[in-house]
């Protein structure tokens, strides 16, 4: 495979399940960390040269650029045992990996983000407002993970796939943002789950 | 195939995907609706046999049943035209995608849904309170898309593909969450050529 360089922010849950799905297939990654926060993402030459979306994680595979997490793993683990091969399965692990950027990741990433890194007394009006409909919607995302995962061992057919990497980055350091795993017992025996997996990299290493 | 049905509601751009899909892949789809505002997705008929969490659309595949509408379009598009073969353009595709259901689809959506079907002086505090976070996280969805649209007709490779029509649902019909799709040309143009595909179907008929 060409050259793969990850463009993050190491403190990001997007940019973790793309770290854990190259070590989970056994592939080296370069890495360049910006801080987000201090606006590193929005240089003119990273709006010109990586994203001009001004956003990380970016993939960089030789000289292109691939933004947007679930994106970056799929392209990783084409081929690999991390997608399904059948239909019906590839299907619903896409199922879950849409869920996750639809209905987790905006609201249990952004109250970590918001209480954690930012800090609550820092927040504006406008996002100090939208915490309880993110706390609400937060929950409900983690309620039907654990009822999904009540009679199952992985989120998709009998083996990890990317739709497990996807809702673990931000599912395993929910309690920053607020949200008590301790609730959701079938959520944490397969946090557990996860951490035995061959290959498996903390996000803070 | 085996037998398709939608379970939808009509007004959502999100179950005008998988309709749009089919009809340009000229598959039959049997469609079933239910009126999300009166809590026809909420019964619980359809929490134990249609969708536990509530929500539409979902596309029953005999008897199967796959929510998300993003999911349910690379079912349907499995090993046609309308999902690249290059490996790079694949993940392109998914990555305005996962574009979509995170940065776009919730705030153009949103504002649609609240300002038109359900009516602003009927939200209440808590919606009022992110209508101007939506606002401005739309306008810079639909920036970001107009800006890629300058140099090409199509959002990934060079013909029209799943991440066009994931994206045409809720932007042709952004005005009525209060944007105006004048001020993006490069949309309006490309917004015009989706209507010019072979098989193409309008969102109410």
């Amino acid at each position: 495979m060409e050259r793969l360089v990850l463009h993050e922010d190491p403190r990001s849950g997007n940019c973790y399940k793309i770290r854990l799905t190259a070590a989970l297939l056994g592939l080296a990654l370069e890495r360049v960390a910006y801080d987000g926060l201090k606006g590193e993402t929005r240089t003119p030459d990273f709006l010109a040269r990586i994203n001009p979306g001004g956003r990380i994680p970016v993939l960089q595979i030789g000289n292109r650029f691939l933004p947007e997490s679930n994106a970056a793993c799929c392209y990783l683990a084409e081929g690999s045992a991390l997608i399904p091969q059948d239909r019906f399965e590839k299907a619903e692990m896409l199922r879950w990996m849409f869920f996750e950027q639809n209905s987790h990741e905006p609201n249990i990433a952004a109250l970590r983000m918001w209480l954690r890194f930012i800090g609550e007394h820092k927040l504006s009006p406008q996002q100090r407002g939208q915490i309880l409909a993110k706390r609400i919607a937060g929950e409900d995302a983690l309620a039907t993970m654990d009822r999904h995962l009540g009679s199952r061992e992985w989120m998709v057919g009998s083996s990890v796939t990317l739709a497990d990497i996807a809702l673990y980055a931000y599912t395993h350091v929910a309690e920053a943002g607020g949200f008590r795993l301790h609730d959701y017992p079938q959520i944490c025996a397969w946090l557990e789950r996860m951490t035995t997996l061959p290959g498996y990299v903390p996000m803070h290493d």
